[in-house]
């Protein structure tokens, strides 16, 4: 039979020892384990970057696979721990949005506060939950306790604000969400809302005062122009430039608004 | 039985092969496993960076853990490479004083010198004993090998200078000794020293020219305030600034002096 | 038996969940792997970058491990996907010439084109091939799946102009090909073509203006002088800065010109 996998996204980085210290305690715990790191370099205290990360690769695990989802601005205080069950997959994590994502599109067959202090560790710093209540909270999931052991069901688990695109008759809107490391920008466009909108009318796109030179399907179409958008591997629109950072050359951030017109 | 467990702490960094050379000549010895990765972006040359990571770390590992320690500014020169046992772990690293800080809390039950050269690759390069000593006598040991084979024992080895805070009638004074991935300035200041002092006195806490606004036990009890100290999760006074780096907001770097008084 | 390794080369970085998701499909295949992260913060899109990385670790890796190489400014384009068997290693990557190095020492035994869509994700993004092609192939190759089901033999994969260094009567001259991590400029002068130029004389080296200092053994030797030259762990000539980055002091980049001389 496979190993539990274990996969950890932190804002821990990579100079430090957070991150590492979280893994030997899931060991210790469970030491027949698969670790696998997803990210530790989320912006730090981000909690909307770890939602979308997460969002974007967790159907990619194979079924039974437990996140640890550590970006924690608010440790020490009372904002809960969290462990869910979406069925095929398992969550640790803090109560602060960072599971929003996920749990939007795989609602959850269980969610638990982690209250029982058994499966944490015997003393809980105040400023690092990470290592002494997720990271053994995962470690027993891994080594086969049931998640409902954990602690008491709950559910008004936290959820973030993730406005949708909104349509109009004239216009499609949206925003920069993601901003990746080849300076991609992807935006809260989903294929499914840009086709009812556009209805193979050809459109133009805008990101803050710029006009997108043109739709591609690929990058490398988009070869000799200066910005292109197009569908990522995550299904939405996305603003690139053709062997450059979009986001340095247009000056996106989160938040930029984006548009789509049909042209007529 | 678990697979043996191999922690790997380095300044080698994330773009270049160094890291990947060293688990591939591990895995060569020892197929049979369990890489960690703690982390490779240690700042570049900096030793005592290292010896206060791995120290702030390696009890969260289970014991039998093998930790590779590798920031290695003197690689090439006389300067030995070592593997030590101290009862619960192992470690294998360069005599520079990274592990000073594991050795000054776990006195070394054996420490050998790195001479068989049957446990170390057939050419050792002058410039990466990480690849060719280092790597194979943590594989060695991960395999099963006794630490004595290694090499000839040893009592002379290097430590660096890491004062303690220091108490007089009228203060308590020490220092910043890491700053980590959220601008945290954590000291060398230990709870056992800082409760002798300030015996339920209230305090007030400088950090070079700056007064501390507040002494607090969780970053989320300082919201809405400038700067604050608290224990943090190694128990050492940290400079904080909630939501924000105190390392930036304050202009501190390592050896910034700190100073605890009793409130009249 | 141990259980295959699959080693990860990318330019994903790691804020992003690109090199999780390409994880994550490999385990989905072969649930029983050992997974190896090389480094994932190669400069974005620099294939020569990723092949001379390659090239400098893949021999200290056990036989038989799987290589998963992805830096890929071409995905969604006409170009190929490959699967190399070097005997001793298999590799898979796009065909972008991120192999030339590993290829032109070790001549390939078989490579495929990945064109069986059995063993590609069901949809493949034309964004992101590494999680939907080639982390698939990857994960079957170590489930056990022969190299050649993968696709159709291809013979004309390919390879970036790397040009060997130019000895004259006067002098032999190369260029810098890396930049790592603490600043050194790693040369494509070999330790066989050096020989064979200086035989044994004295010789003064240059890198664009500047006149290195001395030729040493080790960096340790250096110390107390500005700028040395000495061979790296691959065997090729460096130059370095002792305790400082030969990059940042003397403005290096790719291709800056060097040169050997022999002193008179």
């Amino acid at each position: 039979m496979a190993r539990p996998i274990v996969a950890f996204l932190t804002d821990f980085g990579s100079s430090d020892h957070y991150a590492g210290a979280m893994k030997g305690v899931v060991l210790g715990v469970c030491p027949d384990v698969t670790l696998v790191d997803i990210a530790h370099d989320l912006p730090a205290h981000d909690v909307m970057a770890g939602a979308l990360e997460l969002a974007a690769c967790y159907r990619f695990f194979p079924a039974g696979t437990i996140f640890l989802v550590v970006v924690d601005p608010g440790v020490g205080s009372a904002r809960r721990g969290l462990a869910v069950d979406t069925g095929d997959y398992r969550f640790v994590a803090p109560d602060n949005g960072v599971l929003s994502v996920v749990l939007a599109e795989a609602p959850p067959k269980k969610v638990v506060e982690l209250t029982d202090r058994k499966y944490a560790r015997p003393t809980v710093s105040r400023t690092f939950e990470g290592r002494d209540r997720f990271a053994p909270a995962a470690g027993w999931l891994a080594k086969g306790l049931a998640l409902a052991s954990l602690g008491r069901a709950v559910s008004d688990y936290h959820r973030l604000e993730l406005p949708p695109p909104v349509a109009t008759a004239d216009d499609l809107t949206g925003e920069v969400r993601r901003i990746d490391r080849f300076g991609n920008a992807i935006t809260n466009i989903d294929r499914r809302s840009f086709d009812k909108f556009a209805q193979e009318h050809a459109v133009q796109i805008t990101v803050g005062p710029h006009v997108v030179d043109r739709v591609v399907a690929t990058y490398d179409e988009a070869r000799g122009i200066e910005t292109c958008a197009l569908f990522g591997s995550t299904d939405h629109l996305e603003i690139a430039v053709p062997g450059g950072s979009a986001a340095a050359r247009l000056g996106l951030t989160r938040g930029a608004a984006v548009s789509v017109r049909r042209v007529p």
